[in-house]
Formats: structure tokens, sequence, C-alpha cells
């Protein structure tokens, strides 16, 4: 499926900011403050500074409306922003954003990727708005090992295949909505967006990079980002 | 194969350092200066600081026996450090690295990898004193997909079984012996030690650990390896 658009089509971002943190102790990991602001606030500016993007859908859980509407008022952005309601899983968070963007290109993110390069951001949209879907991608460069235990080696892999997917990960709007309808009505619950694209025959494209793009996972993840947060500034 | 020795055994740390650094545009990486020493050397002196070793084998390229002395003078070890020429792939440098040590057990060592901490060095001697064969490992965070083409997604990969390995790599050493030259009598030329003992049926086990401990392998590591190696000093 080649759509072209041209490149002058908007983009609807969709940070998806519902999770829970578990495995940084429950603490709301998105509102550590971090060289000057939220780790959100980070996420978010750099879709406002991106040219391709026309709004933001900062998909949240329930009950956070008033610290975000806080931050967003603090935060003066020039473009629409909207604040919506995530659901159990990631898909159903990503469902929900998708109902309230109003773009034919969809750019989805992770809220706890602060440090995502604006001209990546780009690229991606660039490749979803010609190919109708796109993933920030690199080439595995570790040695992988697959463990049947957790506690041996089991199985040598071969790297030379495998990449890693983090986001942005960007469509054309009524691709991943098919996606995701026919997952769900399939009973499949799928953590990342580009799965679902298989289910309907949609090709993912790579958009490799180099740069750092790292998630808050854990709390040893922070200084990194920290780090990095202050190079960009 | 169960060995067990105690925790008085002391190892020999191999650092291999006879790489060509060819993604990183032929200059030696690890002659770069970063937190006032080269990244050789902040290797170098993590296994310095390891009570588990006693003596430590640098595994150099032909013709750069005068620079690592003048380094190894500089840095004026209490421990015995040798030097030894590598051989053309990785694999016959270890095998030179094995044939120069004299411990019982084995801790080899990318070069490229100074951030190492000391404490996991311990724990990977103390499982390879154990179990016979060990590695430093981290359980897959990211996403992973294969792309037969490296443009598109071709599948999806199920994370939950997989981890990246990394070094120290800690041995028995006739296990390590006995595994590469199994691999020689076989042609095969392994890129990592613990593959090797897949051949010989020893088991391996993954010692996990969450701190950073990257390997400089192109240019953009570099910043947060210094990032890294500030914070130890």
């Amino acid at each position: 499926m080649i759509i072209c658009m041209g490149k002058d089509v908007k983009a609807s971002a969709i940070i998806v900011a519902a999770g829970r943190g578990t495995r940084m102790g429950g603490i709301d990991k998105l509102f550590i403050k971090v060289a000057d602001l939220p780790i959100i606030a980070h996420t978010v500016l750099k879709f406002e500074c991106c040219s391709r993007i026309n709004e933001t859908i900062i998909v949240i859980r329930q009950g956070q409306e008033p610290v975000y509407t806080e931050l967003l008022n603090k935060l003066n952005l020039k473009k629409h922003c909207k604040l919506t309601i995530g659901g159990q899983a990631r898909q159903d968070s990503v469902w929900n954003g998708l109902n309230a963007a109003s773009g034919k290109i969809v750019a989805i993110h992770d809220g706890a990727r602060p440090c995502v390069p604006v001209d990546l951001i780009e690229k991606v949209i660039d490749a979803a708005i010609e190919y109708g879907a796109a993933v920030a991608a690199k080439k595995m460069i570790d040695t992988v090992k697959e463990s049947d235990d957790d506690v041996h080696i089991s199985r040598n892999m071969d790297r030379s295949k495998l990449w890693t997917v983090q986001t942005p990960q960007c469509f054309n709007r009524d691709v991943i909505s098919k996606a995701i309808q026919t997952a769900k009505s399939k009973n499949l619950e799928l953590t990342d967006d580009t799965a679902a694209c298989e289910l309907i025959g949609q090709p993912v494209r790579l958009v490799e990079y180099k740069e750092p793009n790292p998630k808050l996972t854990i709390s040893s993840d922070l200084p990194y980002i920290e780090f990095l947060l202050k190079k960009q500034s």
C-alpha cells in the first residue's frame, strides 16, 4: 500500500502517558523533574517543536486531568493539545488516542521517551506518509541469546537480521485504525502498534537512526536521560 | 559440569584489545582520552581493582607494544600485567590470551567496555567458579523485530525469552580451551565465547545485572561513556 500525500501533510502526535510505571515502584515517573521540567513536558515539547505536527493528544490516566491541565498551562504551547483518558492496556490507550486525533497521519510515542530527536520524528512521519506505516529502529549491536529457564543460555540467535524498534511509530490513521480493530476483533492484545499492522498485511518501514532515544523504565535509566536532556537544552 | 573451588580462587583477566575499530573510521578508539585516561586504561583499572583478579593479559595488535608499554608504565599497576599479540579474528585473540594466562579461571572482557562495574566482574567470576561458564547479561527490554531485507519488518519476535550478553564472560580455563579448540577443529569462527561452550555441551550461566556497561562501537557512544566514567571517578 503506497500512500503519497506530499510532505505538507500535517500529523497528530499521540503521546501515550497512561502506564502505571510498575517497574519504578508506583511513583509517577513521567512527573519526575529532570533538567528543569517533568519528563513528560520534555516529550511534549519535542512534538511541539516538530514542523510536521499540528496537534498533540496526550493519553493519560483517569484522575490526572488536573495535573496535566496545570502543566500544559505552564508550557504555554502554540499547537493544539488535547487530553484523553487511556484504557486498561496500551492498545486501548492508543485506540482512545486515535479517536481523539484529527490528522491523516498519527505519530504514536511513549511519554517516557523524552530525548527523541525532533528530526527523527520528522523522518518517521515522512516514511509513514510515503509507505503507510513506519517505525524508529536500530540494528541490533549486542549479542542475543535465548533462555528457556532465565538462568542458562539455551540458544544463540543470529543477530544479523534483528532490529530493536522504539517510538515514534507513525501511521496513516486509517491503516492503524483498521489494524487495531482487527486485533480487537481477534481478542489479541498487542503491546506494539506495528505488530497490529502485520494482521492486515500492511508492511512497516524501518527508519534507522543512531542517536540515543532511551525510555525511562527503571530508576537507573534516569542519570543518562538527565545527561541527554541537559545536552539538548 | 559443576566445579567447586571456593571463592579464594584467583582469576586471570583477558582483555581483548586487538580489534581494528572499523566502525570508527580506523581511528584507535581504545586510545581516545576520556575522563583523563585512554578508554583502555579505564578498562584495565577495573580489573586491577577487582579482588578476584591476580593478573591481566591484554591482547593487542602487532606493533602496538610500545604504546601499551608506555601506558602500563604510567598506570603503575600492582598486579601482574602481560601483553600478547592477537590473531586475525576475535576467537584467535582470545586463544592467544588463554595461552598467556595462568589462572584456573579466566575473565574475558572487551577492551572497549571501560565502564564495567567491579562488582559485576566479581559476580561473573564467582558464577564461573561454581558453574564452569558464566556471562554478564541483560533481559531484553526493547521490542525486537526480524527483517529479511533491512527495510521492512518481516516478523515480530517474542522478547520474553531474549537476553543480550556482554562481557565479562568468565570460564574455567579448561572449559573454554576445550570449547575453542572444538570450534577450531570444526573450522567455526565464533565472535562470542559462550557460543563455543554450546559445542561441547557446557551450560553457560546468565548473570543478570542492571547497571550500564556500554561498548564503544561508534563515535556517538562516546558522550555516554564519558558521562559514566566521570560519574565513577
